[in-house]
């Protein structure tokens, strides 16, 4: 708005289709009296920050800074901000403001308000555009900040902001957070290893489901996973049938969904969270007679997106992260298009972001 | 099975995949234990019965006597039954029994039982091949006989055997029976007319969904319903976005969900109880961006039967009948494919079928 004060940020933006990031000088606005600034420290790097930067949804505006897994400091708040303090470790995650005034707002699901204010390439209250956390600084309403308990460690809680949050709230959401339940993970990536291991801590058997047996090893071993699935194998599949109370589907990749919802038992719940743009094949055969249901889940409202990482604080569990520079952050892009790393790229933000690369 | 002794019973089968049904002269097994006798009254005609007479699902075995939606007088009942008597009224719906060992049976869902013998068509456990309610008695296990209030209608309650618990045990099970829902009805048959009859005892606003404004005078007068949409008509559709917080689609033919995903406010469900063969198209972003679902249902458990016929009578709720003479169930047959019929057939067994006929 202008003759409103601005401060000068600095990030790695896009500047086209290419989708390849540069340095780039912004502003955002000042702290308001509702606001909170943060240095941030670490940001994740999400599937949708790719797609993005390329314009794949169509709805890029550049220069685009990406990064919706934000974990900072608190620098400076609001006059009437109480629930933080400068100081405090904060986190902000997929989407930074909403209408406050819909059924979705005043029922803890700002998620699935139709205003909703993304954190990247949103249109924000105040008629500024928002930019992400692949930045020096964010100011955002404190609302929409939850505190970072001080026990996790800050590169791999900063994934949990969109992909913990992802998987924890539709986990309880569906019913499948109740322990001794045999639960499902589909596709073993940024969202599934979390996925995997919230499960685990609800108390679930958790199988892993995977198109092939290549990452066998790493669900049992090094993430705690009870059993693993190779989904084209017709033995496996049919011995696995009418298993499982719940699966939580993180592949966006076109799939059939037919295997996954014979290895339901009566009543189970597929849970999809990975977005095909192509419509999948749905019979309804197999849900009437089982009572079986297909159902999505997009984020989480902030008052379940505190307890998830608060919930992740007591349980001890962050992202499994590969901790990156900056200008590292193409050569990461590239990387996480082939699917090559486990599971999740952090920017180290704070120590590697460099202004006079400018 | 070989040397025990059986009851003659008389109904109408159909011979061959004309599904074309003539009087017909066999046995049930004696009354055993745990069976009860049922002097049939009254039975319903069901889509599947006409599916079933001409082998749609390929697994029809000659003669066939349909009937699946039964209302009788107990005539006698078995040294070890207890909740039933002579002269007690009772029903008998879609399945007349199951392993009673499973976690399915062990959990008054009975009707998910992968064992469970279906009322017609079906493999009891003593070796008889079952044979549905177009007939004079019916033999069946006290466990799977509902008690019908002595002041339900019965020729009105018959359909309630299927068609009734078809709707109304999803509008529980998925949490759409609270007071002052927004539920949506889709297709108006034997199974949505009774759908809105419930919804609306469970006190919700009831929205008739259908293809064109050819039912509007019917629903809104005569069924009660509150609103109706044209579903071809695409400004009805979009002011009535996001507007339901469940939907009945009790739609066996082909047709997309999509629109009515769109009704749904966030997390709607869409309960599917219809099911065509082929498969739907299932696009992921809506039920991602909303938390929605698509759910099925298929019939109820026993004790949910037990459940929804006390609900009806002490709500005044019964079909809306076109009672027939058991011989014009052929001609009746031809009427329902072609859905000529308000809205459910429903045979005067005991005082039409005439053995003399055979």
């Amino acid at each position: 708005m202008a003759g409103v004060e601005k401060v000068a940020a600095f990030g790695w933006a896009a500047r086209d289709t290419s989708g390849a990031l540069s340095p780039f000088h912004f502003s955002r606005r000042a702290v308001g009296e509702s606001d909170v600034k943060l240095k941030v420290l670490f940001c994740g790097i999400c599937h949708s920050d790719l797609h993005l930067a390329r314009n794949d949804w169509g709805y890029s505006i550049y220069p685009l800074v990406p990064g919706h897994e934000i974990v900072g400091v608190v620098t400076e708040v609001g006059s009437g901000v109480e629930a933080l303090k400068v100081g405090d470790k904060a986190g902000v995650g997929y989407y930074c403001n909403s209408c406050q005034a819909c059924e979705n707002c005043n029922t803890h699901l700002e998620n699935y308000c139709t205003k909703m204010v993304t954190t990247v390439c949103g249109a924000d209250k105040d008629g500024t555009f928002t930019q992400g956390g692949f930045s020096d600084i964010m100011v955002v309403e404190a609302r929409y900040v939850v505190r970072i308990p001080n026990n996790l460690p800050l590169a791999g809680a900063a994934p949990l902001l969109c992909a913990g949050i992802t998987v924890y709230s539709p986990l309880k959401y569906y019913g499948l957070s109740k322990p001794g339940m045999q639960i499902g993970v589909v596709g073993l990536g940024g969202l599934g290893h979390v996925a995997v291991k919230f499960a685990k801590a609800f108390g679930a058997t958790v199988t892993v489901i995977s198109t092939s047996s290549g990452k066998r090893q790493e669900a049992l071993e090094r993430l705690g996973a009870d059993s693993f699935l190779v989904s084209r194998d017709p033995d496996q599949m049919q011995a696995a049938s009418e298993t499982l109370d719940g699966i939580i589907d993180t592949v966006s990749a076109f799939h059939s969904i037919t295997p996954l919802l014979s290895l339901l038992k009566t009543s189970g719940k597929l849970v999809v969270v990975g977005a095909p743009t192509l419509p999948l094949d749905l019979y309804l055969f197999p849900l009437i007679l089982g009572r079986k249901m297909v159902g999505g889940s997009c984020t989480g409202g902030i008052k379940e997106t505190q307890e998830m990482i608060d919930f992740a604080a007591e349980n001890g569990i962050t992202a499994d992260v590969e901790v990156i520079p900056m200008d590292y952050v193409n050569t990461a892009m590239g990387r996480l298009e082939k699917g090559d790393v486990k599971y999740r790229f952090v920017i180290d933000v704070s120590n590697t972001l460099k202004p006079t690369q400018a």
